[in-house]
C-alpha cells in the first residue's frame, strides 16, 4: 500500500463481542480495507476499531462500518458513562503515507454527505474537517450527548448538523466526522513517587508550557507500580519526535533529582518514529529507509511485480 | 516473505555492464528470487550481486546465476587484483528470518552438488558448510587463486574438491559454496586525526581484545575528512548490537579524550537491528514489532489474504 488513510471509529457498544465482531467484519468486506486492531471498553460501553485503506476505498470501507452500526447499536437502549451521539459516534479519517490533511478532508466530507444520503444519519465535521470554528473541539460537538441533541437539533441553529436535516436518526443518532494528525501516545515513567515532580516535568515539555512543539503532556501516579509517569500525545512525530521527548523529560526530571525508569508506547507507532530515534542516538550520518534490509526486499518485489516477473 | 535466505556471490568480472545485469536477469528469472542490489568493482574487476529468495527457490536461483556465470565469464582471459578460483568466485548462503544456519548449510550442500553434476565446475565448501576444518577459512581455500588451483588440484589431495572430479572447469574455473552469519558493517568516525587512538579503541571493543563478542573491528584512516574511524562487522547483531558497538567506541573514546563525530551503516541493515537501537536508547519497556504501524498492516494483509478475502 503506497497511500494508506487510517480510520478510528468509536462505537457505541462495548458489551456484546458479536456487535465488534460484525463492525469488523463490515469494515474487511470493502476491499484493499485492513483491520490493524480493535479495543473494547466494557467500562465506557465503548469500543473503538482501527483500520487503513488507499484513499480510493476508505470512504466505502467508513461508511459500510457506520450502516452496520445502524443496524446492530440501538443508542436508546445504550449507557454509558462517556459521552456519545451516534452508534458510530467519532470517525476520524487520519493521513498515514503518501496523503495530505487536506485530501483526508475531502474524504470526510464526502463520507459525511454518504452517511446522510444514504443512512438518514447527519453528520457534524469536526477538527481539520470542521466547517465551522466552534466545532473544531469534538467535545464541544458532542456536549449533553445524544439526549440533549435530539431535543435541541431541530430547535437550535446552533446545533443544526453540517449535512442533513436537523433531526438524529431515531436508534443511530449522529455521526461526527473529522481528521486528525497522526498522533503517537507515548509515557515515560518516573522513578519517584512525587506526582508534583511529574505535573511539573509535563508543564515544562509540552508545547503549551513553551517547550517542544506538537507535545501535549500531563502528569499522572501509577498507582500500581508506585511511581509516576509523564503522558505525552506527539501530534506530529516528523516535528517532535520519541527521542525528542524522551530528552526534553529525562533533563527536566534530572534538573529536580529524578531518574526515568522507563518508557512505553501506548498503541501503535510508525516505523519512521523509532527509525529516527535510533539515527538519532546512533548519530547515524547516513540513514536513509534505504538502508534497511526488509524495504529492499519490498521495493525489489515492487518492481518485479510491475515487471511482471513474479 | 516469511524465510529469507539472503545469497551474496562475488563474480569474475567488474568491468562490462552487460555481464553482470546479465548475471541480475539469470537471479530474477527464478520465481520467489528479488536482487536487492548489485556492487561492481573495476578495480578488482569483481562484482558482487545480493539476492534473496525463500528457501525453496534460493538453490534454484544460486545455481542459475553460476551457470550464466560460465557461459559469460572465462577465467583464462581474467586479470584483477583480488585474489579468485572462480567465474562465480564465491557463494555464500545468510539466513535472514525463519532458518536456521544447519538449514542454509543443507542448501550450500545441494547447491554444491548440482553446481558439480549439472555444469561440471568442482566445489569447495567454506565456513559453516565446510566439510575439512582447515576450509573454514575462505582465503585458505582460495591461496594462489585459478592459477595455481589448475596446476595442482589434480596432484596434491590437499587441494581436491569437496564434490566433483579433481579438475577445474577450463574456463569458469572451481566455485567455493559456503554459509556465514548476516553481516552488519558499521563505523564509527572520530573528531580527531590520531590513528593511534583508533586502533586502540578498536583493540579494546572487539572480541578478539576481550570487548564484545561477536564484534570485528579495526582503526582506519579517512584521509579525505582528515579524521579516523572504527570500522567494525558485527557477526551477530541479536547478541552484540549496533548500540552497544556504538556505546562500546563512545565510551573508549571518552577515556582517551576523544569525542563521536558520527556514524555510518555500509551496506544493509535488518530493521530488528534498528529497532533494537532505538528501543535500547528509549528506554522502551514494551516493545515489540506488532507496536510498528507498518508491521501490522503487513500482519494483516497476509491473515486477508489467507482468508481469500482480499
Amino acid at each position: 500500500m503506497d497511500r494508506i488513510v487510517e480510520c478510528v471509529p468509536n462505537f457505541s457498544e462495548g458489551r456484546d463481542p458479536a456487535v465488534v465482531a460484525g463492525l469488523a467484519e463490515a469494515v474487511e468486506r470493502v476491499e484493499g480495507a485492513l483491520v490493524l486492531g480493535t479495543h473494547v471498553d466494557a467500562d465506557h460501553n465503548r469500543s473503538v476499531i482501527t483500520f487503513v485503506a488507499p484513499p480510493e476505498q476508505v470512504v466505502e470501507a467508513a461508511v459500510s462500518v457506520v450502516a452496520r452500526a445502524a443496524e446492530l447499536i440501538d443508542l436508546r437502549a445504550h449507557a454509558g458513562q462517556h459521552p456519545r451521539m451516534g452508534a458510530c459516534d467519532v470517525l476520524p479519517f487520519i493521513p498515514v503515507r503518501g496523503v495530505t490533511v487536506e485530501e483526508c478532508v475531502a474524504l470526510a466530507h464526502e463520507a459525511g454527505r454518504r452517511v446522510w444520503q444514504e443512512l438518514g444519519i447527519p453528520v457534524y465535521f469536526y477538527e481539520s474537517a470542521a466547517l465551522r470554528p466552534e466545532r473544531r473541539n469534538l467535545a464541544d460537538v458532542r456536549r449533553g450527548g445524544f439526549e440533549l441533541l435530539r431535543e435541541r437539533i431541530g430547535a437550535d441553529p446552533e446545533r443544526a448538523p453540517d449535512v442533513g436535516e436537523p433531526r438524529v436518526h431515531p436508534s443511530a443518532g449522529a455521526c461526527i466526522v473529522g481528521v486528525r494528525p497522526l498522533l503517537i501516545a507515548y509515557n515515560v515513567n518516573l522513578k519517584t513517587n512525587d506526582l508534583a515532580a511529574a505535573k511539573r516535568i509535563a508543564a515544562a515539555v509540552r508545547e503549551r508550557g513553551g517547550g517542544l512543539a506538537h507535545l501535549k503532556a500531563l502528569g499522572f501516579e501509577l498507582v500500581s507500580r508506585g511511581v509516576v509517569q509523564v503522558s505525552m500525545n506527539l501530534t506530529s512525530y516528523e516535528r517532535t519526535n520519541l527521542h525528542q521527548a524522551f530528552e526534553a523529560v529525562r533533563r527536566e526530571a534530572a534538573a529536580l533529582g529524578v531518574e526515568v525508569l522507563g518508557s512505553e508506547i501506548v498503541g501503535l507507532v510508525p516505523q519512521a518514529a523509532l527509525d529516527r530515534a535510533a539515527s538519532h542516538f546512533l548519530m547515524l550520518e547516513n540513514y536513509s529507509p534505504d538502508l534497511v534490509l526488509e524495504n529492499r526486499i519490498a521495493a525489489a518485489l515492487r518492481r518485479k511485480e510491475r515487471e511482471g516477473g513474479a
